[in-house]
């Protein structure tokens, strides 16, 4: 079962910017890549501290700094340290249960946006912190544990022939804002998947785990919808390009981002109409069964009881009972009873119980 | 079953704005329409060839591209090239699960439209995307597969009596549009044959499979609902004519198609609204039917089970048992019985269970 | 059954603003009246030609033209030329299913308004479109079929101490849409009394029809609400006096009005809650029946089974069974008997089951 | 049963403005109370005459006039005449159905609020309608029926000592209405009241009764709803100051009133929170005894039938049943329907039956 | 049972403005601390009397007075004369049901909150109100009962290390907030363990006091709602900075708190959501266990009321019944029984009952 909050409360009482690491994966270093580009230039570092880090900056190009693993508190110090970020920020990248938001710091904008995961050979969906700040010539960005999602960037920059090389920061945070919502497709496609077996399931033979996997995937979707919903905002901030630090020729690509997310979310909604439409389908067919079982109970009680009724009536030993000396009772007896039994069985033709 | 999303991962990690078709429908050439014409001429030539098309343009008279078959990214990219279209654009058209959305580059609009297409009989919608650049003297149609929704508009073009000859580009893009909506009433009407079916059937005698059908409509209006509902606010945004490409002029004829939007939009919620009233009629009927069954298995149960007590009692094999040995205890007993099965009856009949 | 759509389809292909009646009242011809009028003159016309009804108009008096019937395009044609309406305008007063609006086009504005009808002696609603155009000195209506809500105004007109003869147009129209929304209160009324009844019969004896017809009015609902809810923003709309055309002096009535529509689609969304609460107490009072029924059957049940079982037990056949020999025997069973049965029903009344 | 609207329907056809007092009760006079008052003075005044009244009013003081009863239609329009009331609001007056609403009429401002009332020993709401006219020096109240919440106002206008002698006509309704809001509180206390009394009956032993009170009161909520939610809009606008005869220095008194009705506004939304889940407990209670019942049923029947069909079979009258013959035949049948029930009782408690 | 609303009645008539204390806590005495601090110095007092409180004030510092127990009208009063409160303020703070709000008095701020506390072991929320008032320089803060969220901050005031003692009164303020939304983490925290073992019983065996806790948990889920939802707009309004008692510098502060809050209200309404998924499957387990028990009853049931038939025909007593007379009658009967039963049981396997 997750966690439904992380431990917030280990903080209560302490002053605010307190840099507390609240989140799940505690890794015991960061591994942190730097990359320098520009048109012409590419450089990459990798280190696991701070400080040395900090020394490769060239204000000459655009810097990327990936830090992965964030519960080690002096690495984030040091570098907010260097590019003068607020400690709530700080406390922020932190926190890992942050909902999708950003902030305008004048000289930096700070986001902060969720990644998806599945857990659990697929049947659950958990969800990562990744932070942003992104200021004139740099991008930081900061994530819980390491993934591969920002492989293919590197990647790209690596390679010159790319336009991501000849623009500028505001382009760099889009391509990684991107490659996460394209994830988010990804995801849910996945979902998607399990949705359509539990449908075909459904269909077959509903049995209750079809129930409590309906549910299960249920109360997943609430929690992604938590994480990705309020990205649309985010996203349309910076389409809206209230920052300066956003160029005007960006616009378009954010615009990009926030027709995907759009389309992520509308897909989550429908996800849960599905669902809500299978659980009903669960439950009327779960009665249904309950019709039948009790029809088939009524239909051979009723035929029977009067039947039992007439051979107790003849198993009676009263003395004097003319019928039972009557040579052709018996038979009579039976051919009563098979006359019952088929008026019955008319009653209920007539009654469409059959 | 319909793929609910179109495989969107396969671009993950591509870099924004690459070419690749995300439909189902893959067509091997793209048949293309090319239509010059102004109040006095009118031009039509097809071809397969983009470099070809292009050079059919006439600066003097309004053009309309229409292609018909998008998997051939080359052709996209000719004319992409030629109007100077956005790589994020042309990465749209060829991305077949958009939203209709429209979006404003200045010297050129771009407008995902959604039609309605039904398939496996009638009873199943399945939806295609349809893209316009609409610029300053040409109109570009981008579709999935072919139809026949624009040839009654090509018709008109080649007849000179018309208004369309005298319009602009912006008036054949209302037109186009227009087609589209009005094609939306035809797919409802017929939606709306199917649900005054599965009502009168309701009524009739309530299967599961009407349960079924019922859930199935519900699920195919989600995604209806979904292609159509944007289309308020695109053409909306056509009609407040927040860009000069569209003319003062054009306002009303833009307002014309959001009031038929708008009609089609509350059809489907009534849709909607009508099919969960079906639900709860179909759930009450069978419980109703439950009910009825479980009455006439207690009627039947309850006058016969004291009867075959008393039939029983008078089969016990006591050496001393009286009532056996007079001459009137087997009619006496046989009027017992009558007179419980009759206040039997009678109690029934005081609760209204006949 | 009421046709959900009008057969809007027969027009798809057509070019924009074709006149083509979609409605269901197919009269042959239209009875045209033509009153003209100020503060101390009167005149009133009848004819059938549209030709003849342009001839009465007077430029010095307010002139109100009441066309009754409009399959006829050619009068609605000749009515259009005349006072310059838009062939879109046009196409609007034919199509019979529009939603309430308003349209304004410059020197004069389009509003639609829907009055409803009861049909099948007052257990059906049905709605009708009623058409205004408001000129400067003119009111042109446009109605379905012949009605009498507008005879109370001609007769007022027709009086010269009221007010409305010394006021423009644009309170002429208030008249006219203030006499159909007080007759929504009519309508509204019959069905409260509708829904008072069906409640009585819920608590008396709730039977299958009832439910049926609680379905039968949500539905009905549903459609009226889609007729009066868009008039709230026509007639807010013009209570802000937002065209010329309506006086400053005549926004108190507008205001009115708007108040009475807000009241009415009050009245409409408590009927909903009612039938929705309604709904439920014959779900529940449903399955109380049911458990009333088990009850009956459970007691009845488990009192002879047990005994049943023990009358059997004495009717088998051993060489060997001591009790069967007794002088008392009988007796003793038949005194277990009765033990076994007052015990089952302590057990009953501790469970208060009776 | 309350009637769901008042006769409107006896107004269809009037012309706009026509005094027709559509309300329940019916009082021959009108009292009407005169209070003048500033700092050092205070002069009240009772009449039933109208013109008499109207005698009493003094410039360089403010005035209240209080009239309770509002059928006599002469006495509205004399007052109406007076100052100078538009007659749309004089209908409004007698019509009293109104939803709370607030007009500008420039030099005097019409608000209508709607008090609560208890009636049927506290089992049922009903509401009244209380009109105000608000001018420079003067408030002009109207009510349906007598009531004492003014009472306690006249009292304080009465004593010198009081705020409110100071202050103008603006502070007069802030009074008034806030004394019609801490009404409600009085209401909604003895509804929260019947709430918990209902509640713990549910929990003690839910009856159709406490289903059907719980219905009644979710009816009544939506009524009270109905008249308190609108006064939220008037009180705010009132407190946004968009009228000067609305003094600076009074807004933050009518803030507070705005308090106090969001607060009764969330506590009605409770209510009817809480009622809903009260109805789930009731119809899950009511299944719950189903299901007791049954399985009450089932393990008494499951044990006795195979019982049942032992004792049959040694019932029958085969010639040779070796069976019966031996001598501990009878004990060992027992003892083998002693196994049978013990197993079947294992099997139901390996079940969790019991 | 918690009173649903504090005894506001008890004011009905009273004037506006009067000090009457609507709370449930009644303490004897006011415990007032007062704290004078600025960058270099920092004095604490304590006292009871409100006149010895106030002769603490130091213009040049900022003051912190928190009054702890507000059934005092005296202490109430002399602060409110002291630093020029309005009536009303004063009213609020003694009547403790009221929402969260700010109302701006132009040099101070009024503030109101809500504090969560966990009473009967956890297992119910209750809601305590707090007061502020800020002004330029100083802060009041009332709280009807002792609690110990601000003696961290107290401890930091005393600590002149921290920001806190270099920043002004507004971000004291802040940091009381802080504390509170803090505590709400906490609470929630809490009542998440609670719905994962209500949820973990559901799992095991749902019982009719699981579903009675979570009816219980969802009621006070509404309370806790209405305490939460409103601070949103508050700490909303103080981050917009409308007022200019709150520094530009301090507002990011106010964001972080709304964060906080909003992800507060995130957390309610999922806790919301995943009660309502929780209802549903307690309840749809509860129908699943009726048909479970259902299907033994019919099939034991529906096994041996044919063999039942079957002994009882071979029990009738009449004379002449070849059968009982054959040799190998007895064993021929069984056979068929066996006969039947397996072919019931067929019957079964091929239903898929077993």
């Amino acid at each position: 079962m997750t966690k439904l909050l992380s431990k917030r409360s280990l903080k209560a009482g302490l002053p605010p910017g307190s840099l507390v690491h609240l989140g799940n994966n505690v890794r015991e270093k960061a591994d942190i890549t730097i990359i320098n580009y520009n048109e012409t230039d590419f450089r990459l570092n990798k280190t696991e501290e701070a400080g040395e880090c900090l020394s490769y900056i060239d204000p000459s190009m655009v810097t990327w700094i990936n830090v992965e693993g964030i519960s080690d508190a002096g690495v984030i110090e040091t570098i907010g340290r260097h590019f003068d970020l607020h400690p709530l920020l700080l406390e922020d990248i932190m926190n890992t249960d942050q909902r999708p938001k950003m902030e305008d710091y004048g000289d930096h904008l700070f986001i902060v946006v969720r990644t998806l995961l599945l857990e659990n050979g697929g049947s659950r969906v958990v969800t990562d912190q990744v932070s942003f700040v992104l200021g004139r010539q740099y991008v930081i960005s900061f994530q819980e544990r390491q993934n591969d999602l920002f492989k293919p960037i590197e990647a790209r920059l690596g390679n010159g022939k790319w336009r991501i090389r000849k623009m500028g920061a505001d382009y760099l945070v889009y391509s990684l804002i991107d490659a996460i919502v394209d994830n988010y497709f990804a995801i849910l496609e996945k979902l998607g998947e399990h949705i359509e077996v539990l449908e075909s399931q459904l269909v077959a033979s509903p049995i209750p785990e079809t129930l409590r996997s309906i549910q299960a995937m249920k109360r997943d979707l609430i929690f992604l919808r938590k994480s990705v919903w309020p990205l649309r905002e985010v996203v349309s901030g910076m389409e809206r390009g209230e920052s300066d630090l956003i160029e005007a020729s960006s616009r378009v690509y954010f615009r990009d981002v926030f027709d995907h997310t759009v389309h992520a979310i509308d897909t989550v909604e429908t996800f849960r109409d599905m669902l809500s439409g299978m659980l009903d389908i669960y439950l009327s067919s779960a009665s249904n069964r309950l019709n039948e079982v009790m029809k088939v109970l009524t239909i051979i009680a009723t035929i029977f009881i009067p039947l039992t009724f007439i051979v107790g009536l003849y198993g009676m030993n009263f003395k004097y009972m003319p019928e039972t000396q009557w040579v052709f009772g018996y038979p009579a007896a039976v051919l009563l009873m098979i006359i019952v039994a088929l008026s019955m069985v008319r009653f209920f033709k007539k009654k469409k119980w059959f």
